[in-house]
């Protein structure tokens, strides 16, 4: 008998209707002979909808007031949802974030999980019944407030409980039916990946891949826990995200690249006429963490001799572009740098590939790629396992389109090269 | 510095324009020097919307998820009005049923209270904040689930709170002015009763006066809180209820009736031809008792000598009706009785009023009016300060408009009065 966890998102309990469909689902998994634990998103739009209240009553909304209003959200979805089992004749109880014992810190909105004792989680399944939990939420250890785990939450709740309660595996469903090469809506001869690296998940993930959120990638590999992304529409297996994606693998040989993914997301910020003295960067880059803004890429354009000054880019999630922005103007004098830019246009592409590390002429592949399809390179990082660019907004689809195939990713191209014989 | 505390019903908070009218009322409590807990019931129809929810998913659904699910209405009011509150620059922090130490037993939808632990709320009250506090709901002190109060759970919530902070006053806001000497829908010359015992709003409330309910006024008598019933929608005073309404009283006499109550939502069982024998009708109330049916008024004819037999009536809530029903013809072959008649076309028009007890012509008066009006009486049943009588249900409004007025209840009437000086 397994024990296995499971998270449905808001889209698969947008209804009573698909509130039923999902209790027949976790009923079965049930009825296979494992015990289930279940986490559940709020349904539909409820979130958005509480938000939109909140706006009427108040413009800026104290945390803990805003955090006490949307875990209403899961509240109804998972008593409905505990309902719906009980309906179908199996035993369902439902459980808040505090009640599953989900401790985070105290900021609201963005609480990190610090703790899980599920105690009254396991008390349940002795007794034989499935426990439904609300996702995205907890409770505070030093307030005892009720606390939201912000993006990424319920998955992260998923993950963090399984890990807890030591489960076979944390099925995350979806409306897709896994993880994807690249985004189908660009690459429609994107193909799903069968099973995927924590680091690779992690990379795809943090380059703007939405499926899983980077914070859940990082809680399961810390605790090596397979999670089985799959979609709540069928029973066909989806991508399992695990420490060693190889060691069941029927392929032959690893892809050098599992996936291309993008982000338009993005602003790129540029201090322009820096002067080249120890310590002015230094001096940016502190004032820019003193405001919470996470900075993702940065260059440092070679200083030009005649002027001793240089200019200095870095890209940021464009909502954080205002508060950047004018806490930059703070500094402007103390810095001496000439003056600032912005630029939402952009967005980034990344090649993510854990076969990277042994195949070096990978960069110069993607930039011919892209060469050729006309896209022009704004700037460049890359990881061990990974290689992002910034291109203008308007080339994204056009880059990771020729990335995707520069890389043999295609779908109708595996099969030429199976019958082709290239030896790829 | 009093202590204040304040419940508002579902309509004073149903949208955000009114959430925010109640958080200018609130603020301006707390302003004029009050310590201020206030206790809100869900907005509007979201009770409504989740028990519709609830059925599309399970006709039968347990009595905990149901809990769980209506208590997220109480969690969306409470938030939002502390958010308001803020919005006008004073803190405000809510309280789940829960954490504010509203402890009850483990009967589902229907919880009693049986220990309030405010701790958390004196700590915001000590650190100058209105403390919120959701109605209706708590958490049992066995099984640690949520559980709600059942009917008039909201202004139980209110009065418990208010006794165990040893408030000076609870405030109940609803959407009239108070509590009137009859329903003011029948008597448009109904007046608004300034001050009224616990004793009389017990007994009006047991008799259909839905303004406040039975509970609360009981909990509010055994702690002898003040209650203010007063509208949401003016500063006008309301109605106190009290241990003593004249020590304050600028009447000169009080009047021998307080109101004229009226109850459409019983119903009558008759149980013909039992068999006159010592315990037959103990059977038949031991009966309905076992099916947890709550029995009002009780009539039994005197015996036939010819058959050695009598018929039985009672008046119970007409929802309770198929139960009671059920239950005796389980036992009608023991008993013995011939058959069983029901009748749920009927009404209840009571007359409540401390002065009763010094003034015995009452019944004389009432039955009079009633005859005049040519109102049938079907059962009677009195109390020390109440009478009441089972009428026809088409008959209640005349047997109200009727009493009222034997009783010189009418507004113009009391005007009449005073200027006649017929010394009443």
């Amino acid at each position: 008998m397994a024990l296995v966890v499971q998270k449905y998102g808001g889209s698969s309990v947008a209804d009573a209707t698909s509130i039923k469909r999902v209790a027949q689902r976790i009923v079965a998994t049930k009825k296979a002979g494992n015990d289930v634990v279940v986490v559940v998103s709020a349904m539909g739009d409820t979130t958005d909808e509480l938000l939109d209240l909140a706006q009427q009553v108040s413009p800026l909304p104290p945390g803990r007031e805003l955090d006490m209003l949307l875990t209403a959200g899961e509240r109804i979805s998972m008593a409905l949802l505990a309902m719906a089992i009980a309906n179908l004749g199996h035993e369902a109880r439902s459980f808040t974030g505090s009640q599953a014992g989900v401790i985070t810190d105290s900021t609201h909105g963005k609480a990190r999980i610090i703790d899980v004792t599920p105690g009254r989680i396991r008390e349940a399944l002795d007794e034989g019944q499935i426990a439904i939990v609300a996702g995205f939420q907890g409770v505070s250890q030093n307030t005892k407030d009720i606390t939201t785990l912000g993006r990424g939450g319920s998955d992260t709740t998923a993950v963090a409980l399984a890990a807890a309660l030591e489960a076979d595996v944390c099925e995350i469903y979806t409306d897709v039916d896994g993880v994807f090469t690249a985004d189908p809506r660009i690459v429609p001869a994107a193909r799903k990946i069968p099973r995927i690296s924590y680091e690779e998940m992690m990379e795809m993930a943090a380059c703007g891949a939405k499926i899983l959120h980077l914070r859940c990638v990082e809680y399961a590999r810390r605790f090596n826990l397979p999670i089985h992304v799959r979609s709540s529409f069928s029973t066909k297996e989806g991508t399992w995200v695990v420490a060693d994606p190889d060691s069941e693998g029927t392929e032959m040989e690893q892809p050098i690249i599992s996936g291309v993914a993008h982000d338009r997301s993005e602003a790129k910020v540029t201090v322009v006429g820096v002067p080249d003295k120890v310590g002015e960067a230094a001096t940016i880059f502190k004032t820019l963490a003193d405001a919470e803004i996470n900075i993702d890429m940065i260059v440092q354009n070679v200083s030009a001799a005649a002027t001793g000054r240089t200019d200095i880019s870095f890209t940021l999630p464009t909502s954080d572009g205002p508060a950047a922005l004018s806490a930059l103007k703070k500094v402007q004098d103390r810095i001496g740098f000439e003056s600032l830019q912005f630029d939402d246009q952009i967005g980034k592409v990344s090649l993510i590939g854990a076969g990277m590390r042994s195949h070096p002429g990978v960069t110069a592949t993607f930039f011919a790629a892209l060469a050729d399809a006309g896209v022009n390179i704004e700037m460049i990082s890359t990881s061990e396992i990974r290689i992002s660019v910034i291109v203008g907004q308007d080339e994204v689809d056009a880059a990771v389109g020729a990335a995707h195939r520069a890389f043999d990713l295609d779908a109708d191209q595996v099969e030429a090269v199976v019958y082709g014989g290239t030896g790829r």
